[in-house]
Order: C-alpha cells, then sequence, then structure tokens
C-alpha cells in the first residue's frame, strides 16, 4: 500500500471529509499497542504490535475550542502537559486542523501510559496512535487507517526528530508490517503465523533512541548487508510459508545487533538463556534497552523472559516482563 | 532447506549411495537453464532460471575408466578441453570420486554452448548444472536436487573464483530461489508469479565478472542498504502475493547498478526504453552486461526487449536477444 505524504495540514480535503458535528462523540478510550521494531533483522523496516503492554488515550469533547491535556499517567512527570509541545495532542490539533475544523471542535485528552518512556517498545508511537485513532473515532472515522498513517509518521518525527515508520505502521495495522520505504511511504502487511509469541523484558537502565542511533556507524561492510538482506528475504519467506525453522535461522542482526548490544547490561548472557528455553531468535526491540525472545508458542515465550528476567534479578537489575503474541488488531476502542 | 557442504569428495556415502553398475545408462542428453542472478535489488542472494537459452551436455558412458571431454561447441574455442581443467568435466570427476567410482566409470561428454559466456547469464552455471545432473541420472539418480546443488556450488568456485549460489540455485532448482546464507547453504524456492516474463538482452561487450565484482566498493552507506534491504523484503512479499504492482516498486537497486551501470554502453538509455515500453522494472543480470527487462506478460517483455536491441543497433552495437517465462522445472533431460 502506497501512502502520501503531502502536506498533512493542507485544507484541500476539508470538504470531501465533511464532519457531521452532531453525530461526534462525547467521549471515547482507545488503546495502542507496544511494538517491537525491527524485528531483529528489519532494521528500519520491520516492526510488531504486541498485545501487551500498549497506551491509553481518553479523549473527551469540550465546548469550548481547542486541543488540551488533561491529564498524564504513568510518565513520572516526564511529558509535557502543553498541547503544542505533547506529540499526542500536536498530532490531533494537526488532523482537526487538515480537516478544517480545528477552530470549531474542543477535545481534551487524558494520556495513561502503561509502558516505560525509553523503553525500546514504541512508547511515543503507541500514544500517537492511540490519540490519532480516539479523535478519529471520535469524529465517526472520517479517514481510513491507511489515511491516519501518514500522520502518525509525522507524530513520530515530532517526537524522535526521525520520521520512521516501523514503530507507528504496527501500532496502527496491527501484527507485522513491512516499509518498504518511504518515497513514497509503502508500508505492507506481513502474514503473522499463529504460534508466534513475543516475551519482552524491559531492563530498567536508561538507553535513548537518539544515542542508540549515533552509535550506529553510518557505512556497513557490503559482505555484512548481503548477509543481513539473505535473512531479512528469509524471514519474509518464512513468515509467508508459516516455516518457524526458517524464520529461526532468519532471525540473526549480524549489522545493528553487535554495535547496540554494548548498551545494554547483560545483553549475550540474555540471548544464550533465551536460546537455551528454545527460542527462536532473541535480540533488541527497537533501539533498546527492551530485548526480545521470539519464541514458537506462548510456554517457551514464558519460559524464556522469565529465566531472562531472573538473571537480571540476580545481576541486581530491575526489569519488566511483557509475554505476548503478535497483535493482529491494532489499536481498539475500550 | 539446509544443505551441508561437507568435503565433497570423501567416500563416506560410498556404502549409502551403492551406485549399480548394470543400469547406468550409455547415453544422455540434458539442457540446463540460463539464469538472472541478484533480480534487480537482491545481490547475491536472488536469482531466477528462464526457459530459454541454455547449456546443453551429452554424456556417453565409454569402457575406459575416466572422464574426459570430447567436444565443446559454441565457446569459440575458449573453453578447456582439459578434463581437469574443464569446470563440468572437473564437477563430474568430484561426483563420481565423491560416490567412490572414479576409478571404475567412463564417461565422455560434449558441451554445446547457447550462449555466450561471459554474457551475465550464469553460462559456466548452466554447464555445470547441465553435466551434474547428466551424470546424476546417467547413474539412476543416486543424489537428489539438494544433494546435487553443493556439487554445483563447487563448480562455480572452480569456474569464477567464488562459490556463489545465485546463478546454479536457481539453474538446478529452477524457478526464483533465494540464497538465504551460506553457513551453512540454505536455499529457499519462491513462488513465480505465471505472469512474470523476461526480456534478456546481451550487447555484445566484453565485462568479465571478476572485473564486474572489483568495481563494487567494500562499504556502503547504512541508509542504502536499508533502502535495498526494503525493496528485497518487498519483492519477496510481492512473489507471495502475486501483485506485479509492488514487485514492480520493490525491484529497484540502489547500492550496486550505479556503479556496474558505467560498464553497460547505454544502460540508462535502454532502461527508460524498457519502463516506456510498460516493463516492471529493467536492471543488470548478474554482473553483466546482459540486461534485463522484468514485466508482467510475454508480450510486454518482447517488446521492451525488441525496442532495447533496437536502440543497440542504432548505436551501432550488436546484440543478442532472448524472451522467455521464468523456467520452474530446472534442467531436463533432451
Amino acid at each position: 500500500m502506497i501512502y502520501n505524504l503531502p502536506n498533512l495540514c493542507d485544507h484541500k480535503n476539508m470538504n470531501e471529509k465533511k464532519i457531521d458535528f452532531d453525530k461526534i462523540l462525547d467521549q471515547i478510550r482507545v488503546f495502542a499497542p507496544a511494538t517491537v521494531a525491527n524485528m531483529i533483522c528489519g532494521f528500519d523496516i520491520l516492526g510488531f504490535a504486541v498485545d501487551y503492554p500498549g497506551d491509553e488515550v481518553n479523549m473527551y469533547r469540550v465546548a469550548e475550542p481547542g486541543v488540551r491535556i488533561r491529564s498524564i499517567q504513568g510518565d513520572d512527570g516526564r511529558l509535557p502537559l502543553d498541547a503544542d509541545k505533547n506529540t499526542v495532542s500536536a498530532c490531533v490539533k494537526m488532523l482537526l486542523k487538515h480537516l478544517g475544523i480545528e477552530k470549531e471542535l474542543g477535545v481534551e485528552i487524558e494520556l495513561i501510559k502503561h509502558m516505560p518512556i525509553g523503553s525500546g517498545l514504541g512508547s511515543s508511537s503507541a500514544s500517537t496512535v492511540a490519540g490519532l485513532f480516539a479523535i478519529n473515532t471520535l469524529l465517526g472515522n472520517p479517514l481510513s487507517k491507511e489515511e491516519l498513517l501518514p500522520f502518525c509518521v509525522e507524530g513520530e518525527r515530532l517526537a524522535c526528530g526521525h520520521g520512521h515508520a516501523d514503530n507507528v505502521a504496527p501500532a496502527l495495522m496491527g501484527g507485522i508490517t513491512l516499509v518498504r520505504g518511504y518515497e513514497p511511504l509503502d508500508v505492507i502487511a506481513l502474514p503473522v503465523p499463529e504460534e508466534l509469541y513475543a516475551g519482552v523484558v524491559f531492563p530498567k537502565v536508561d538507553v535513548p533512541t537518539r544515542d542508540a542511533r549515533q552509535l550506529i556507524k553510518e557505512k556497513v561492510l557490503l559482505k555484512e548487508a548481503v548477509t543481513q538482506w539473505g535473512n531479512i528475504a528469509g524471514l519474509v519467506a518464512g513468515l509467508y510459508r508459516k516455516d518457524y525453522d526458517l524464520i529461526s535461522r532468519s532471525m540473526q542482526d549480524v549489522l545493528i545487533e553487535p554495535t547496540r548490544a554494548i548498551l545494554i547490561p547483560e545483553f549475550y548472557a540474555m540471548k544464550q538463556i533465551a536460546l537455551d528455553a528454545g527460542a527462536l531468535s532473541f535480540g533488541i526491540s527497537g533501539s533498546g534497552p527492551s530485548v526480545v525472545a521470539i519464541a514458537r508458542g506462548q510456554e517457551i515465550a514464558e519460559q524464556a523472559a522469565a529465566r531472562i528476567q531472573q538473571h537480571l534479578t540476580d545481576c541486581e537489575i530491575d526489569s519488566f516482563k511483557y509475554v505476548s503474541a503478535v497483535n493482529v488488531g491494532g489499536p481498539k476502542v475500550l
């Protein structure tokens, strides 16, 4: 599916997407899922959503026009309440402007974060997707999910400085997504083998996305790039074939992991534990520090994650653990 | 499918693969197809076979033990008749040694080349595959195709100095193949959308594989590698979905083509002609100088190839033209 990224705030669609103010809902509550970007080998192009954790947006229609943040929970006070600076409200404003109703409609937002910021689980993407899905649903779905995606990408640009789609695409579309390219934005939904589970562990150490990106070298060996794209092609084929052995052989990252693993305590010990527990693969979720054991079946994912967490506890590192199937629906109204 | 590449000449399989000398055929004639390695975006990992052209091996069982080349046609005298130096006979000897019967069996080979050497169409691979498929069939198929593949890769190493599988794998297996990796050799058959046709044009200029490889830089920009592997993943998904638009968008090479195109006269003019004729994509076949227009349907492939050839004629460059569907059977007994 190709997405156009025009000037998102222009009014050209105002008449096409006529909003019936009588039908706007008074309130809505939306959950959007966390995501595991890269899916081990597919740096910047692959990602998948998980059922758990995720962020929630509670949105209210109010009389006074404008977009405001009412409250934020679960962010330890790290996110701005200023509606122009907060990514969620900024994206909602952008959408209202695009629809030409930003001066008429008033909405207030409660943001409830159920996952840590800077965890490598697409925390900002989940919030952005929840906010945009919420306002679109509140308005009676003037835009399709496909039409919402460019706004989500813009939100990622506001939050992280990079308009990457490898978190927002799976958070919005659900499942496993491939971002084939950006010029134009071209997102493909890949099949989800139903026994695929993720055991995610977030060691409570701080690895800002920007730092994790800066570590990565601008140039790579062609030989290693060939190994990487052989694996990426193998993974895509494996997903279509539901061939868990092929998926396992393919989910290896020879390019990015060796650099980013340095920032994550006990990375290689955790990897060995996950593989010993029978995981298909193990690696960094997004830019880390969360790590993910990808497994065939819930039980192995549970075991791998539990053993990894125990190891971190033994090393006196606090952590969170989340075990989930690959999410197939994307955001949902609660 | 994972292939082991053990010491190919050891005798450990001698007893398992017992050859019944009474059942060995007296003569066999085998055709093996030309191949388009890389498939535009998949440098060193993707390739497909075409129905036409291809090489033929005519093999005779003779009384005197040993492997000999009886004659070679179509090589302009460029290939060695010495059975130890000719890749086809050297591979046949290797297989006989592996089976432990090299001192008992005598075979003589006629090699008939139907495509130019150094054309970028997997000329040496087609001959190697024809030879190995011929001897295996002559012997009553002691090895499966999967078991033959490592011998074909070894033949490629003898011929080109590199043990690449992106030509021999499709030549032997037919269809579109992915070489996921080499340690161990892991080859995946990808689906072949039935309307996929190739219009191949070989401009008669000399681009030795070794030179074409040496032009390529050891390091590449990660940004460009990401673009490339997005395309590779998109192509694999497109093949499974039979989505010709996605296949078309994905078959773009930002990394290798800009360098290798320099060696091919009129490359960008030919590319424009192919795309104007409605081809899904256009690029270099293997290391060139053959070029390929990949099209949906025979007619467009024919038109693209014919117009490209006409352009080369206008530029006073001789050429050969081959239009074919993707071959799905691999080598065949004639």
